[in-house]
């Protein structure tokens, strides 16, 4: 026995040397930020960082921290003694960097430049403030990490939008309207003496996308988050993000003078209700001096609002404006907004309530416009408020988290879905005015410019549920700091930092991503349909969904489909929503001959025998269409099985059994779907399509009483 | 600047080889089980595991496996060739353990023996099951981690209660009720798919401490629960419990033959009803074929139950127990009853309503009876029951979520309290008869043996929601394993495996825990008090709650505090609860000369006046002891603040601020209760005394609407 227990020891003892290394098996924590030894073949000279500037701030030894920690663990190798070096700091911190006489004037508050200098050897981060700096590091070490090119750069970078916000719609009991990644990160209970050390490694992962902004609290908010405990909680959260240059913000209740000021009245022309919101922010500021301001969804879905005094948006928003406006408070007021009455289509709603009142904003207004007229679906049409409003800051809201994309279990990269939004053209002021000049504030000259991601984190170890989710966080905030950046080459990014930055990973990890969010629409609601889901949790078919407290709540009223055709008509014919969009855009929808087919349903009601371009009639190009989401999502796992060499196995596996609950889901969705509109034509499926297995009743059974996030 | 970077670089090469020690703070989330490396006056020479079995099982594997992991990382150092082993095996599995021909025959299942065989070189961890070896290594390690001697081994141990359980009061949704560490643990939403890692952590850490089985859900059950899906969901979280000897039991809601099962009725007599239980046992045990059976929580505040249908809890359980009989399961019945109609004393309906049915439950059934009569609380009589079901197998609930006892922000170690329970003489056969001796089986010969404990564990990093609720976690299993074990050895274990080994450190650590449910009583509940919280989220003081649904779901109900006195009479003066008691137990309450001023104002109304053993007037010690929690709270603090040399800072910073919450909140109680109870009797202050620094109203105007656990 004893030369096999030789064996065994000498096995024993090469395991204690690796036993630090695989404690912790790759969990997802880490994020993009992993800094895991590049390949050989990526590593330049291993760079060490300059000594610490001599006036330091948080945000500077943040910066410098940062930067040791990317460095050493994307390159262990030890430097030599003349390694290149990476000097960093602003003119007033570091004495190279005044003394270069850099351009920096132009770089404001939160820009940087990256800049090798002409000794070949030194590298300079510079910006005119501490978290300019630290943004430049994070880009720094992104080149790093995607095995750029290092040795000889020249890079300026500035945000082109001011207010980059994740919104969490995070309730203070902890649970998350739509969010399904655990519970809310914020510990409300707890704080503000126990500051979870994890609020530090949000922050930082916030910062290194550039996001500046987090508004705690769901927009469906209560009372009790403007009340003095609260604000505690809120301030310590402040506290922990600040050195990140990351500003807390508040959803505020519209009838918080009653809940918790004691009034009578929420009326924003009353005189006790302007001191009680004055008197609110003051103290707010008092324990937040650099509180960024309030977000609020007022008459919408059940919400108080001004309406309810006979006032309108821009009443109850200009007061809140004046309130937190000497203090360099914004408000940010959404569009999402639809009446009580049943309307002929909901897509009109925003737009009639808010273009009227064009100019009649304060400055310090934001209004939040979300990127479609009716609710995150997985294709909208550009909201058309979009170009209508010149004389009111508009922001963009879109949603990060998956409440009508298939939750955190469906893989779904949304930067194609943003970049088609961004992109698209408004005409307002003629070709080329985009949704993206609007929202950078060009097109119009806005004063304050905003994107607002509603985020899609919590408590679950890899922070949004799923390893993939994590790119949505990481894209968000990468187009929000530049509307006009190719989303494939931000997915690039993100997969070489996340997994591997070898390109035989990356390219057909970015490509699976690329087409995604196309197979969710091919699966769920192709051709332009939408709003098709379960009722309430949004989990699953539900294109039989009628009835019930609102019309506009069901499917049926959004695909409006019978025994001749289905689409909701919004051209003249019709609900005539087409007229809020300027006359070439609206064109471009309304002619049949010019729409892009990915919007037809929306906007035209059609005859099942409606010849389309692929030349198939209508119906057979539905069915076609349901069951080539399927098979996307089978070349999805085909991909990702032969990505296994350049993935860990633990994120690999997991990222395996979703997809197989994605096939599954996509399959039930297409199977519901067809039976259920089969039922309606009574046509007969295209040649080579399968049957649905079970009867429609079958689906239309289904009952999920535990799904997350309601 | 050059000399300056030279010694940049060289720290920046020396925290390179830190890096991969210090990635990871600590969070607790490695319990007792960190295995970091001994002081080296601790280190025993490095000793290596034999070879790996040959009949080789997964239990096996892991005890190898835990074998390996604990000694490398406690002894980092290198075996020489000649280190000593550790051989372990089953005589199955060992050729060597077979050779030794142990005295494995009165081990069972579970029990183990570790000997150090005659060349003073070889250890044999044995038994006759690998889950027994498993038990065993755990024991050798533990033994290690806090540096016990491990040279000349002698050791056996076999558990003395059959079924160690924890109960999750956990729901599908995810919350948890009670809970106060995050969500619950299974993400039912993702299960069968998705298998998180964490399942094996909180199996192998169980398997630690000798838990062998988990009750999934909530007592305050769904039927849901009970569907195919959740079946396939409970056989995934069995699958991954199994190799660690942990079965997965469901609470079974009475009503699900209605509600799932399409009948009319529940009624256990019913054949129909019979059928439908027989019939989803079987459909269970085809998906889990070690299932472990069913809890219920029948007749009870709202709960249905065989009552609803005229029949009795016996009728009910055996019904259930008739069914998963054949497959081997159980049914544990909860003795936790009370009737919908306001009792004379709620402390007298468990013993009530089951004492009658004593001989009528199946062998296969075990009545749940919680260590005291009402609730909880910190503390409470043994209950009466316990002694007086000779032939009824007796189990015993204890609450490791601190529902009564400050949640997860104070800090109580509950193995002192069930260690009072356990040692509380019944004298059911003459003195000697303690509660240990009637949940162990010995006294009346159960043929069943249990100890359930409501677990306190959730998704938060530390599981507990404080790293010194881990304590409860442990000190249940080590308990459940021997009843009489002493509560304060336990303790210096677990302060010593997951803090410090060193003496300096265990000694003031270890004094810590074991007074502290003593203070929380004392700020509390002093003096025999019970029930003063808040309403519904039970958190924080509440003595005046009055009204309302229940007079028994109140506090003034409890304590019966007016002008001239305070105390619940239950001798024969009252509601007569003594007389439940065998005659020298009762004897001990009853008589104010015999009774433990502990329990005193349980079983006594008494005036303000009364005199008690200290020589103060019942009032003055009344506020001395409300005063004294929090002096002993402060002295926890003190004596934490001296022990950071042993402790990382992560973890000691965060105990100091949860010690500092405890400190407010003991005040607080402190406070809200003497300004409550002056106000009823108008009585002076003791000497020194303060008084409360806020008017009584402020106290009762307190809300909290976000508490967790509810």
């Amino acid at each position: 026995m004893r030369p096999r227990r030789l064996l065994y020891g000498l096995c024993l003892a090469a395991g204690l040397l690796l036993a630090p290394l695989i404690a912790r098996a790759e969990d997802g924590y880490d994020l993009w930020l992993r800094y895991r030894p590049l390949p050989q073949a990526m590593r330049t000279e291993p760079r060490i960082p300059g000594p610490p500037s001599m006036s330091s701030s948080p945000a500077l030894d943040l910066a410098q921290g940062e930067l040791q920690r990317g460095l050493s663990g994307l390159n262990p190798d030890e430097p030599g003694l003349d390694a290149p070096t990476i000097e960093l700091g602003t003119p007033k911190s570091s004495a190279l960097v005044a003394g270069l006489k850099l351009p920096l004037k132009d770089l404001g508050d939160e820009g940087y430049l990256i800049r090798t200098l002409a000794d070949g050897k030194t590298t300079v981060i510079a910006a005119n403030t501490d978290i300019g700096v630290l943004y430049g590091v994070f880009h720094y070490l992104r080149l790093m990490q995607t095995g750029a090119r290092t040795d000889k750069l020249d890079v300026r970078s500035v945000p082109k939008v001011r207010y980059r916000l994740l919104n969490h719609w995070d309730n203070l009991d902890r649970s998350v309207e739509r969010g399904y990644a655990g519970q809310s990160l914020w510990d409300w209970w707890r704080l503000p003496d126990v500051k979870d050390p994890r609020y530090l490694d949000y922050a930082r992962a916030n910062a290194s996308i550039g996001i500046n902004g987090a508004v705690l609290n769901n927009v469906n908010a209560k009372s009790d988050s403007l009340t003095a405990p609260y604000i505690a909680k809120a301030a310590a959260l402040a506290d922990a993000f600040r050195p990140y240059g990351i500003k807390v913000y508040l959803s505020a209740r519209f009838s918080s003078p009653i809940e918790i000021g004691g009034l009578k009245t929420a009326d924003p022309l009353d005189p006790a209700v302007r001191a009680f919101w004055k008197a609110k922010a003051d103290e707010i500021y008092k324990a937040i001096p650099d509180f960024g301001g309030f977000l609020v969804k007022a008459n919408s879905e059940g919400q108080p609002g001004p309406q309810d005094y006979g006032r309108t948006h821009a009443d109850g928003a200009n007061m809140l404006a004046q309130a937190v406006g000497p203090h360099g408070g914004i408000v940010m007021w959404r569009a999402f907004v639809y009446s009580h009455e049943q309307p002929d289509d909901r897509a009109k709603q925003g737009y009639a309530e808010f273009k009227p009142f064009d100019g009649q904003f304060a400055e310090n207004v934001i209004v939040q416009v979300k990127n479609g007229a009716i609710d995150f679906q997985p294709r909208e049409p550009f909201h058309p408020l979009f170009g209508a409003m010149p004389k009111t800051n508009l922001g963009l809201e879109v949603q990060v988290t998956k409440e009508y994309l298939g939750f955190s279990t469906h893989l779904a990269y949304l930067g194609p879905m943003w970049e088609e939004v961004l992109k698209a053209d408004t005409f307002a002021a003629g070709p080329g005015s985009t949704v993206a000049k609007v929202v950078d504030g060009k097109l119009h000259g806005y004063s304050r410019t905003l994107m607002a991601g509603v985020a899609n984190i919590g408590t679950d170890r890899d922070w949004s549920g799923s390893q993939f989710d994590q790119a949505n966080w990481y894209a968000f905030g990468r187009l929000a700091w530049d509307p006009e950046a190719s989303s494939e080459a931000i997915a690039r990014d993100w997969a070489a930092m996340t997994f591997s930055p070898d390109r035989r990973f990356t390219g057909p990890a970015v490509a699976m991503m690329m087409g995604s969010r196309e197979a969710v629409v091919d699966y769920m609601t192709p051709i332009g349909l939408h709003h098709l889901m379960g009722r309430s949790h949004h989990y699953g078919p539900g294109p039989w969904v009628s009835g019930g407290e609102r019309a506009d709540w069901t499917s049926v009223y959004y695909h409006k489909a019978d025994k001749a055709g289905i689409g909701f008509d919004r051209t003249a014919s019709g609900s005539n929503a087409v007229a809020q969009y300027t006359p070439p855009a609206a064109a471009g929808f309304s002619d049949l001959s010019k729409i892009d087919e990915k919007d037809l349903l929306w906007f035209h009601h059609l005859p099942w025998t409606y010849p389309t371009r692929s030349g198939r009639p209508l119906w057979d190009e539905l069915v076609t269409r349901y069951s080539r989401g399927v098979r996307s999502v089978e070349g999805m796992q085909a991909s990702w099985a032969t990505l296994a060499p350049y993935v860990d196995p633990e994120r690999h596996a997991q990222v395996a059994i979703y997809l197989a609950i994605q096939r599954r889901e996509a399959q039930w969705w297409r199977d519901a779907s067809v039976a259920y509109f089969q039922s309606i034509n009574g046509l007969p499926l295209p040649k080579g399509e399968a049957p649905p297995p079970l009867p429609l009743e079958a689906y239309e059974r289904m009952q999920f009483p535990y799904a997350p996030g309601i």
